[in-house]
């Protein structure tokens, strides 16, 4: 066996985390890369410096490898399914990538009796207030792409909110909900292979703040029943996405039940706790999964493991800057990027 | 505070795995290759090629390094004393460097009464003849320097063989000792930082096959109390030694209680199992002991790890032709160099 050429799209940090697993298993990373700079050049094999956008690039970076995967899902699904077309091994599939279009997944979601909110895609603010007068206000109004780390989630609470999003979201399709009551939010990590095993790591309680996951705590402090369900409802949504390699599938606790709120079909903050508080990393295991090679177990290495995202800069705790104090706590491991 | 530069002179596989922890740590890691495809290259932020033997090409390179390690102790003793007369941080330094000569080694243990086996240093068949003559044959020759996987050891039954041996290591320090009741070999790691704090891994069993270590098994199955006294020696020796970042000290268990057999300061192969094993890999505590941050914990992460080191080529269990069987394996991770 040669070592295979695992091509990533995106060179952030993602990529590189992906590409730190790969030497352990001695499979080659190129990534195209916007920027000679980014985070996950220092440690591909390769790297090429092209747009992620630009099909003709990404056809020329494909040639090269044994399949090609992500750094994050705001990729042209045009260009990935022309790749597929070539014959390149693309995971996520365009099928799966799709369902990050959040009006798209509603639709498919609820079609299959999942769990979703009550629900409208639309485009204009008469349609919102439409949604609304049957819902009551405020309502939360969701660009169907582009959205992440919160960006893109709008809270309306009256007609003349809605004007105003509808107005800056002209020509966008726009997701409507109610306005949930939220009693936690939870996530759940899939790892799946083409041939379609799949294995859920434990449950993890995400904690959010400004729609930016700032802690996760695994295992999640929910009735076992309620994990069991996320466990087994990530599980049926990676197959019937399609999804190879990691799937993140956040969930809404409310009081009426689990509700879907997201997929990222990639490896996501949810798991970053897995590098060392699981037996096999989330990373790890996207590699094993679009190789089509055996999952590892995804145990816990401890009773409990809890993840701290930190936001640099001028922050007090920032890690960057007070690493000595951070490598002071016991049996806590630092990951800057 | 910059993200530290960490030069390494050599870049093979031990290289490798430490650039790879550095990771986490956003830790530059600039090596010192003799090849530009030595396994290192790949995985480090800056490569130089030069020869990790000459004067000029490790002072050019220590210039853009905060601190100065080595691949490997193979290295020119006046050469790294030159760097730190110039005012280099270099771990581990000369001083403990000199440890890994055998007869050094023996001579000053046995000053300071660590146990060490009977011993002399001879470079001649007579000498040899002579220690035998006290202790009995068969005698254990060492030569002092360049041993390393069991190559520069010799079991000698007569004078005859004692002559074969010294006419091929004419002008060499040669250690000769008894042949010892080996009972077990175990090994301890142990991180240290300058300022003189230093916590050792759980006593490991290593089982050796032609001098290669082809097993270990944590903990090592021996008595506590011997396994105590291996832990308190191990970091005596470390502070004997002046040892910074990593020191592995091996033992031979014998009837008559312990004594050192060598001692390896840097990432060691009765370490490897500390990468998923351990709560902090002897890599990142190699790193934040050179780099003097707090060390991590050294606790297991599983009630017991083994590690199996596979020679790779023709052999039937090669994972590198093999590796989708060896990932079947559950709870099992492979590393492939």
């Amino acid at each position: 066996m040669t070592a295979p050429t695992v091509g990533i799209i995106g060179a952030g940090q993602l990529a590189r985390m992906t590409t730190q697993a790969a030497m352990s298993l001695a499979v080659d990373v190129k990534v195209l890369a916007a920027d000679p700079s980014d985070p996950a050049c220092i440690a591909a094999t390769a790297v090429e410096v092209g747009d992620p956008g630009d099909l003709a690039a990404i056809r020329r970076f494909a040639e090269g490898c044994d399949v090609v995967t992500f750094d994050h899902e705001r990729v042209d699904l045009a260009a990935i399914a022309t790749l597929e077309a070539d014959g390149a091994r693309v995971y996520p599939s365009s099928t799966t990538l799709r369902f990050s279009d959040k009006a798209h997944q509603r639709v498919e979601f609820s079609a299959r009796e999942l769990p979703v909110p009550q629900f409208a895609v639309v485009d204009s603010a008469a349609d919102i207030e439409a949604f609304a007068a049957a819902h009551g206000w405020p309502v939360v109004a969701k660009t169907a792409v582009g959205g992440y780390d919160g960006r893109g989630v709008f809270v309306l609470a009256d007609p003349h909110e809605a004007r105003q999003v509808a107005s800056t979201l002209v020509g966008c399709q726009i997701v409507v909900e109610p306005l949930l009551d939220i009693r936690a939010e939870i996530a759940v990590v899939v790892a799946r292979r083409p041939s379609g095993a799949a294995i859920a790591y434990p449950v993890v309680e995400t904690i959010q703040r400004h729609g930016i996951c700032v802690e996760t705590v695994t295992p999640a402090d929910v009735d076992q029943c309620l994990a069991a369900e996320a466990s087994e409802l990530a599980i049926s949504i990676a197959e019937l996405t399609g999804a190879v390699g990691i799937l993140a599938v956040e969930f809404f606790v409310t009081p009426d039940g689990l509700v879907v709120n997201e997929l990222a079909p990639r490896p996501h903050n949810s798991g970053h706790w897995t590098i060392e508080g699981a037996v096999t990393s989330q990373f790890e295991n996207h590699l094993r999964g679009i190789l089509d090679w055996p999952l590892g177990a995804t145990t816990t290495t401890a009773p409990a493991v809890a993840m701290v995202n930190i936001l640099g800069g001028a922050h007090p705790t920032d890690p960057a800057t007070r690493l000595s104090a951070a490598l002071e706590v016991d049996d806590a491991h630092v990951h800057l990027y």
